[in-house]
């Protein structure tokens, strides 16, 4: 069973990775780039029966760092989420 | 417009980070994780009108290394891919 976990930095956060891609990319000829924001993706292969809380507590206890990210969780068999639903890890950043 | 593009590691390439991770759950007590592979997601804000040609060229010049690396394109109104659904890159490394 595989399950993939989204980490993006919260809104608010700088993000000075996304930044050099938007810069980069400019340089390049790509116009019309506003923003670039980078995150993770973590394919976890899991034993079947592995419920989705057990996932979230790994993204709390590990793979996220929920002070400045946020982080979304995708199972198998789960409805795909729609853009921003679920998003994890508390409020944005100020 | 946003885009998403999902950046991973071609099947066959080492991946320590995940590797690391593997070994860290299994540290703190979650069994069953047999693997983990960790990529990159970036968020593009783009001018309305980019097309997906576009951000498949900025995936080739600078978000993915496709010798080792796959990617996909997540658009708004295209539909939502099934997993592993138009992986690009070319063929997985040997």
């Amino acid at each position: 069973m595989k399950a993939r976990v989204h980490v993006m930095l919260k809104d608010g956060v700088l993000d000075p990775q996304g930044e050099a891609i938007r810069h980069a990319l400019g340089s390049l000829g790509f116009e019309g780039v506003t923003g670039v924001r980078q995150g993770k993706v973590i394919e976890l292969d899991l034993a079947p029966g592995t419920t989705e809380a057990q996932v979230d507590e790994m993204c709390r206890k590990l793979l996220a760092n929920t002070v400045i990210e946020s982080y979304r969780i995708e199972l198998p068999g789960a409805p795909v989420p729609t853009s921003g639903a679920e998003e994890r890890g508390g409020p944005d950043a100020a």
